[in-house]
């Protein structure tokens, strides 16, 4: 069967970013390969293998890297359940007089796992810095729109205004806790051995008491991984973590996403985004096509993070099924999460804010949009059951009328005796009733990125 | 960034298997650019493009298949949310003087969900013929032990005999229905134009009242897929049902393989797999890597299916992200599917049963196995509270005193009183509690395979 | 501890509907009760119990269903696993001289999978109730609107025109799918006892070869259901089926809610919801209450359904928590897509169309949105390229200047020369640019609501 | 329609649990009213309400906590979304004169989304209490067991031997892990307004620059939860990151659930549940009902916590509908890990563990469960490849023969000419080849609880 691999032809979302390269198979080989170079070295280091063995382990590794035959390793794969077996083989058979030192006392899950990690941890890397600029890029846009005023919306309708500015703010506060979370993992070497007491690694020893303390901590610190307290083969938690947290990273952008998408439609046209987007059979169309792509991963990381999730629940030192099923679902989410955040940094820095439109359209209710503020305001004077009489009908006949609540409050003498012209012009002024929204971008602003 | 594209190294479920081939970027851009070529054909079957266009737009189409550049075709899609717009780009610069009947009033979600039905209707064949030789092989199985008894286990513990000819019976009544299904499905061509309504089509039309009903029939012919009573752009019927089977048909597969690893236990060893699943460590191992796999994928498609369904809930004519998320989820329910049924069906054709473990192990509990049968048949003897009671008691000395039941039972008068030594015998024999077991197997085989 | 049971609170979507009494704890134990009486009666259909005890358990089942304290056994199948053995001896306890008769030869799967098929096909029925009136009132719609013109909206933008008519046709062409499959459904009685083999049924059978056909037939008619080839207590493949459907019936629900909450957007403004959704603090809003209730069943059910789709993926004859797993998720599927659909034919039946904000609307681009047209109809007169680059300057100038598509291209003398003025205004008019929606509505509606 | 509310009868994993009291509908509600109250009190001590009226609402809401109709309540939610609207009516009744003080300012999102901060609290501490109790139960059974050998299984074969002290220590970890997280987490409460400006509580205030920080630090003392730097109602972190560490748990609790079930298993017998499990049909069962319940828990939270991540997916100030996803799926997050987390603690304090069945079952493969040992051991002695091929010779040969591997070797010239009786004994003894895993129990026992 002639070998036809993905480019991401059907994910444009993570097509050609930097987290695909991260993750790809060849990315993964390399990073399988450099796992088991790493623990040679970490063996040569305590004298347990000689440094010389070590040495010629990591450069055939790193040459392997290159050259190995990818398709053929993944399908090697289905005959032991893991691509270890075959990769070790291989690798043996470069260094043939070394082959006692490769994989000594290893076991696949240390080697998979080791390279998952590694593999994360770099790509965690990549989407940090890009929601790191996309945050930034939001604070710019928040301070720059601080006092523009637009509709809130709640349920589809507009509820009272709020401010670009405070929008912005919150959708950087979401990116910032992701990305918070993301600094905060842990990626963790894996040692354990066949059934996770190290055992072949004891065997292979040097006989010391803490020797495998030592060496757990020399494979940590060759892969520049952490050392964990126990292996982690039957406990997933490290895996579960990095899932939860992409799909926070990728929720958080994709918050950002459908907010664009209701501010970029035609009747609402507040925001644009940078061009592109262009369609196979409209000329005028431009479409919001960096949203819809991070979009498209903000709805698929959730369920594959919830798939990486149940395979916590796997028997025994190692099951038989589930730990495969972990591979493909974290790769997923990784590099979804990856072109989302890629796609979003390049989003927030082309956003263009139609402030106009922002304010033509927080007027579209002829001055319903301050009606809870009216309200607030009358009680006290008129009473809070008569004020509410008199708002609702003033409302309903502004709505079935067509015309402004300021002209319809204006013929009702208990209005203009309660309230002056000056007053309730301020009342109905919609830059005037953003309550706190500016002090929130302030605080939100002061607050650090990291 | 260069590419790295995946070849199934974190998937070996699907590694290498004909539906990996099937469902792979190649696979998919040749069906895309097939669309396009069948939809030049529709046009000129009714006269509205000339044939000879028709016949080189096929021709080029063919020819691009094998050699455009899948990686860039990826990445163009990230500039309009889907790769149709560069596609159709590249075919007409093949046949610049025809470029006006490339693509001649279709829209992306035309070509693109035309071709998702084409490599789904092609795999899910793959899974069906596998689904069928595994059932096949099931069969034979049950057949051949239709009598072969075996502890019947209830949350881990055994419960009452049971045969592995009904076990197998049950195994592929489920792949069956799974297969029936799939066999079930519509794969509609998709022809709605920019936003559904086909107003372009009839544009370029021949002015016919049915012109458009016969264009959509001549591209389902084209295609050879159904033709739909709508455009089907936003309603995801289609896909959600082909998400749902295969979901049910991985959950079928993975139902054996779940069982398979109970019987491949070390200390129950009532079935092995066939050789292969060697371990990096352990020269001794031979694990059941074909269930773990199965397993694997069983795991992951039904989430993936949540996944895809959810994607119904996509607003407007077209969504804006919605349905880019579709693609992926889909192809990895296909792939992962049809990985699931390749290997069952090796799964099926090279399990061995060992029928002398079954039989140590249903007498493993001394006679306890039976118990039911004994409450059934003292009662009616001795009363029922008193039959429960002397059981119960019989029960607790057998397992404490490491005795079989028959023993401490034929030590208690009322018993020896009640039933003679042969019917006791009997009584105690797993062999002659299987209740209707046969009679089920027999049952499910008469029922046809398809 | 106190019971502080749930009545939807947190789930208005289905509070107070019939899918919620249908599904809840005393209905599920009445269909428990139910499971056991009918038992009794197919045995002495059979004569292998007598009429009279049949018909004494029968009358204290029903009696007990009103009675018998819920909260308790609830509590108590945290001992067992499953309520059916503190039901069984309540219910024994009523009849105490006919206890050998009650639960004979059965187990608890049976009566657990009996009722949860009894209380998923009357629910059903609701659902498939509800579904007909909502297509039947979408049917209204459509007829009524057949010819209202409205932007086709695609991601997020305007498109080309379309109708509501064809809108309101492929929303009820979804739900007629969802509901020909939820009729489509097998509900099977479930009879297997402790194992799957029927043993104890036979132990108190009436000796003859086909007892255990005639009496899960007998069983099947005294509940209504189906009778199976094979017991399923392990292939959940009609529990699978259940939850895809509901997953499939919530999402065609959805579908309708998320472009309603599209069209009651204030700035869009063409269809609004019967009155109700009133704020807590904006005495002018009127929100689309029902459409977000729906909404917020198709976003549950899915995750739901794949959760039950994945409790196929039990071990053994009976798993050890897997079927547990089952209950709360399909009973939730069950009664969100049982308010769903309640709340949806309500929606249906209430739903205002503004067919002048549409026309509005449609208007809004200045033309621009039929520009896919002008490119097709000029193609032929000016050359592709030049039509398309005259388009393209005089899209931009339009949108530029603000003026309309009409009046910039009536400036422009190679348009002029190309096309007379009532030709140019007859491509200009969206109404005549609707393609084949009307025909497409018409189908639609000639085809069966079942 | 008549209220047929859930008591947990089909979700027994949490029935009469202190969780499911902590999260049922009249608990929901008495938090709904004592975020009304806290509401008020807020106020009065910035002096914007009167200190008695605060004083009276707080009474009022906590008398009508014990009497509201919580049926009519949820009802009453359909109209609105969301069931403040008539709870505020309610409450307002209770005190009419002070209605102009009940919930002033404030908006629906605010008082639920503080109410489920308050349950999710409450119920954490809860869920932290029972992980804690389950992790000192497994640290006495680590102890205890440090160096009770038994086979260690990967791909559900023997491997290797470990020991159940090393298991009870990773199991722990994983709790400890989860228990941490769930500690680490923040209840913030919630104030944005009608759209997230806190406009109207600007609007009734005393008019200073700071007094929305202050009244938000009133609000979260009043609420003993923590004052936020923004509004979340568009920021859904707070709610996916419980959801995250609520799925997390029940995954490490149901990771020692499948492994008790392995354990318990006929066959295996190396561990038991305390008493309980009985079967409606058969005397002899003791089945591991706690684990399975865990399980069942474990298999539903991950799916529920994806479709709340889901959730924040929302668009808008206040999405219509995906908020409304969010209550029932997160309540039942809550009440499945919380009595998982109550069971965990019960199966933990009852767990027999078989050391005499380990001890036989580790036996099992006749010595093959420490080839890995031999092949490290006679590599150096007899060449890595003679080593390999005599041991594997002879591994088969044991198999076959069903003879000890012992004595196999024993009758190998070349194995008895290298290594001396006592040397082989001591290699083939695996209590000799558990590795690191005493060090590692010790090492794990000696780190924090908390």
């Amino acid at each position: 069967m002639p070998a036809d691999p993905d480019s991401g032809l059907l994910s444009p979302v993570r097509a050609g970013t930097p987290a695909e390269a991260a993750t790809g198979d060849r990315a993964f080989t390399a990073a399988l390969l450099a796992a088991e170079a790493a623990l040679a070295r970490a063996q040569a280091r305590l004298g347990t293998i000689p440094a010389e063995a070590a040495a010629r382990i990591t450069a055939a590794a790193q040459q392997l890297a290159g050259t190995i035959d990818v398709v053929s390793l993944a399908r090697d794969a289905r005959a032991t359940g893991n691509p270890v077996v075959s990769l070790v083989r291989t690798l043996s058979a470069e260094v043939p007089d070394l082959a006692d030192y490769v994989h000594r006392g290893s076991t696949s899950q240390d080697i998979v796992d080791t390279a998952m990690m590694v593999i994360a941890r770099d790509t965690v890397q990549l989407i940090v810095a890009d929601l790191t600029t996309t945050a930034a890029e939001l604070a710019t846009l928040a301070r720059a729109h601080r006092d523009t005023v637009m509709p809130g919306r709640t349920l589809t309708a507009h509820a009272v205004p709020t401010t670009f500015g405070l929008k912005a703010a919150v959708w950087r506060q979401g990116v910032l806790e992701s990305a918070r979370r993301l600094r905060a993992l842990t990626f963790p070497v894996s040692m354990g051995g066949a059934a996770g007491t190290l055992a072949a690694y004891v065997q292979y020893g040097d006989g010391t008491d803490d020797y495998v303390d030592r060496l757990v901590t020399a494979f940590a610190e060759e892969t520049a991984l952490a050392a964990p307290l126990l292996p982690w083969h039957a406990d997933r938690t490290p895996v579960a973590e990095l899932a939860a947290a992409l799909a926070a990273a990728s929720t958080a952008l994709g918050k950002i996403a459908v907010d664009v998408q209701v501010l970029a439609r035609t009747e609402i046209a507040e925001a644009t985004e940078a061009t592109g987007g262009g369609s196979s059979a409209m000329p005028h169309k431009q479409n919001p096509v960096r949203s819809a792509l991070i979009r498209s991963a903000a709805l698929q990381v959730p369920v594959l993070a919830a798939g990486v999730t149940q395979c916590g629940l796997a028997e025994d030192e190692r099951s038989a099924g589930v730990w495969q099923a972990e591979w493909q679902l974290l790769r997923e989410c990784l590099r979804l999460a990856g072109g989302a955040a890629y796609t979003a940094a390049d989003l927030a820095q082309g956003l263009t804010v139609h402030a106009e439109h922002m304010r033509e359209n927080v007027e579209l209710t002829n001055g319903l949009i301050v009606s809870e503020r009216l309200s607030a305001a009358l009680a006290p004077i008129l009473g809070k059951a008569r004020a509410k009489d008199l708002l609702g009908g003033a409302s309903r006949r502004a709505i079935e009328e067509n015309r402004s609540l300021a002209e319809v409050l204006a013929e009702i003498p208990e209005i203009t005796d309660a309230v002056d012209p000056a007053t309730l012009a301020d009342l109905l002024e919609p830059a005037r009733y953003v309550g706190a929204a500016g002090r929130l971008v302030d605080r939100a602003l002061a607050s650090p990125e990291a």
